[in-house]
């Protein structure tokens, strides 16, 4: 126990726990070693800083190394933890500088988060060409963005940029066509984000409709929303390449159906199309991975390994639904998560917790909303015989202003009449509604249980029948006939 | 079973429960009579049509009439049952025409709703006085708000109405102040509604704060909200007498410690005080009441009559916190029960669901929602031991445009860490949020248990802690502490 808790990772999982074992045991060392320079920054903001809500890059600092530093936590930036070894206890570290050091440690985390996977593009390759997975791209998207001119390198108010990214960025000249390759979340997020920021934009999206974790309906409708405020979605259009030299100049389309791929010119290319956890510091150690490739854990957030936890983007979570290990990597569950095992580690035993797939994003407009179990195939391979409704209901009383059409998609369980899963889509107030039905997914309701639930009635906020009630109903109804 | 379904009330309760029964049991016969002219309006709705946000009283009726009539449901208007014989099974029935006759029932719902208690004020006698309770009050209280001049007769656009007392109301000089008397949820939404048509709004409680189901961080924030407005709150301040002669002139409140009455000039008051269950009908059977006089119910609504139901504002539910019956006239409970006994006298049994006491209510731009069991005397009486805590939190991620602060209180039960009520008041999306409460309560959860619910967190809706978990983990540490 004279070994510190080393945590490997300094964002939402690793200081969570950090800071929690500090509080918890305040006699005992922790030491956080980051292999970047930034720290706790809120990654589901940096659209909404591209998009030019928020003015300064320091608003998505949670917290600064020198905060850190008065928590009584030994941060360690710039130190890249590159192997574990578990019989010895004991983690390789190399610094920037090019030190390279051992530490050992009681107990371990690895909250090393994940990464985003360019796919086959050669995104580092190219000016214009972007993932957006940290705050250094994020800070280049913006300066890449604006006007040569009248760029303001104070919105990049954080020390820990890379200036002269940044700067190289800046200086190009702006552009007035942006690809969107990937209608995922951060898609969708950044499509709006180049919108508001008077470029023209298309989204190209692989399958037949955006969003796809979140269901047909909900895709559609965001879909809608974006083509409204005049952002050109493209559905079924794999990008296979991007084209240009030195700086992007098309992303080309996969060929149709006589065979000849289409090359549609851009001046700028965001590529969202998918993470990956980072796990390469386990290699070698025989840790047992999970779904995605994510470190598998216990609900302890234990791996295989002894005395080593891993938590965040890069670990596994028990989906409420299935009961089994799941990798829906997001940002309160990296939060939970740290703060359950800085408790444990401090010898206070804490669950982390089940995930329910609960997620929400905006589109201008439009909110939407996912919770649980939606596919067939996923619902039929966890055992259930899923049974699915949607229904249009307003969100207010129908005389009241405002009241707008709201979407509701609820998934149940034919033999047991469990939720398994549920939508929500719709303009006024429809995303916190899911918070009702993750609430319901994790207390196991059954749909009919849902539909006599005493939910708020108010003419400016509900109609006497929710509309989560009103799929209560009709989904009861098909599950009865 | 050849005798008629006979319903007693043609509104939420009555008409849910013929519409149900009707579609079910297609070949039996169901008679509804209902005592006055108009049938099945929006209750709530009616602040809002005296507001100005609604601009036709006719968008308040659910169904006319004609439309109850196609559904093949033998509606009977102007037709009072006087009196209930449970061994006979028969009702007695006085028409407005003078006629008096007998009606036989196979079954027998009795939805009577409830009716403005005036408290100790001759409100009927004096003009410029009101209660709200009926859509003929709200025509009235509109008509007479308005400028002589200006007043709009098409607002009043529904047969049933009185039109010798609008047009009496309106021909009145237009009031400028206005006295609300009682500081519930009829009396917030009425004072917002009066100050939006341009009065001076006094608000009269007798007790310490506004709302007192709510609690009193809600009570206070919505008399913040209702005073930044414009309107004045007057809080420890009972109204004992209306005073004037043919039209109001003043309000008295009661006397202070030197024992003077304070009288208030007012050109119009209106008193919401309270309501109560309109069980008359019943009196002579030896039914079962309940609290508030309410008609006591079981799971399905079965009165303790044989054959004899009960729903709506006129009868009890079963409380999900203490599984006892509990009187909380409110809209949905209403709809529900109507339709889960239409069910279950059509054959199908059907039950009435619990309540959990949610309610919600808008001021201005705060909105504020409340759920189970609050006050500690209440808890204490079904035998728990209250623990409460209230938390301040963001709406959305801080960085985030238009983040809003959020109190949210918490009660649980000390020994088993059971939730047993929360309230939820703020400016952004607060009211819903108060369904998830609703629903972890329905579903017995323990105060770590909601700490661990997996909540929608999107910077736009939600911070990464939603404001219920942030204060669950408050509830929670102090009662581990």
């Amino acid at each position: 126990m004279n070994d510190p808790f080393v945590v490997v990772g300094a964002d939402a999982a690793g200081l969570s726990a950090a800071s929690k074992f500090r509080r918890e045991a305040p006699d005992r060392e922790v030491v956080v070693f980051e292999k970047g320079r930034w720290i706790s920054y809120a990654y589901c903001g940096m659209p909404y800083f591209i998009a030019g809500y928020v003015d300064r890059m320091s608003n998505l600092l949670s917290l600064s190394p020198g905060e850190v530093d008065e928590r009584g936590i030994d941060l360690r930036r710039e130190s890249t933890v590159v192997a574990v070894d578990p019989d010895a206890k004991r983690v390789t570290v190399e610094t920037a500088a090019g030190e390279r050091f051992e530490q050992s440690y009681g107990d371990l985390l690895v909250a090393t988060g994940a990464r985003a996977d360019p796919g086959p593009f050669d995104v580092r390759g190219l000016d214009g060409a972007f993932t957006l997975h940290d705050m250094d791209a994020a800070a280049a998207i913006d300066a890449y963005v604006a006007d040569p001119d009248a760029y303001d390198p104070d919105r990049a108010d954080v020390s820990a940029v890379d200036r002269d990214r940044v700067e190289r960025n800046a200086a190009m000249s702006a552009p007035e066509t942006a690809a969107v390759v990937g209608g995922g979340y951060v898609g969708v997020e950044v499509a709006e984000a180049l919108s508001e920021r008077g470029l023209e934009v298309t989204v190209f999206h692989r399958s037949g409709h955006l969003l796809r974790p979140f269901g047909e309906t909900v895709g559609n409708r965001v879909e809608e929303a974006l083509e409204s405020e005049g952002v050109t979605v493209r559905t079924d259009a794999p990008v296979e390449a991007l084209g240009g030299d030195d700086r992007i100049e098309a992303v080309e389309i996969g060929g149709d159906d006589d065979g000849d791929p289409e090359r549609v010119p851009v001046d700028m290319a965001v590529v969202g199309v998918g993470i990956r956890p980072n796990t390469d510091l386990l290699d070698g150690t025989g840790v047992d991975l999970g779904p995605g490739g994510a470190v598998r854990v216990d609900d302890r957030g234990r791996t295989s390994l002894p005395d080593v936890y891993a938590a965040g983007d890069c670990a596994t979570a028990r989906h409420a639904v299935t009961g089994e290990p799941d990798w829906l990597p997001l940002g309160l569950t990296a939060n939970r998560a740290g703060r359950a095992i800085g408790a444990t580690v401090a010898g206070d035993p804490t669950p982390v917790g089940d995930i329910a797939g609960t997620a929400a994003v905006k589109a201008f407009d439009a909110e939407a909303a996912r919770v649980g179990i939606l596919d067939r195939e996923e619902a039929e391979a966890a055992g259930f015989d899923p049974v699915s409704e949607t229904v249009t209901a307003g969100s207010r009383s129908g005389y009241y202003p405002g009241a707008a059409e709201t979407d509701v998609t609820l998934v149940a369980d034919r033999d047991t009449g469990r939720l398994l899963g549920g939508t929500i889509v719709g303009t006024d107030r429809a995303a916190v509604r899911i918070d009702t039905l993750a609430t319901a997914i994790e207390a196991d309701m059954t749909v009919s249980e849902v539909e006599r639930l005493d939910l708020a009635y108010a003419p400016p906020f509900s109609p006497v029948w929710d509309p989560i009630l009103v799929a209560a109903k009709v989904l009861n109804g098909a599950l009865e006939g």
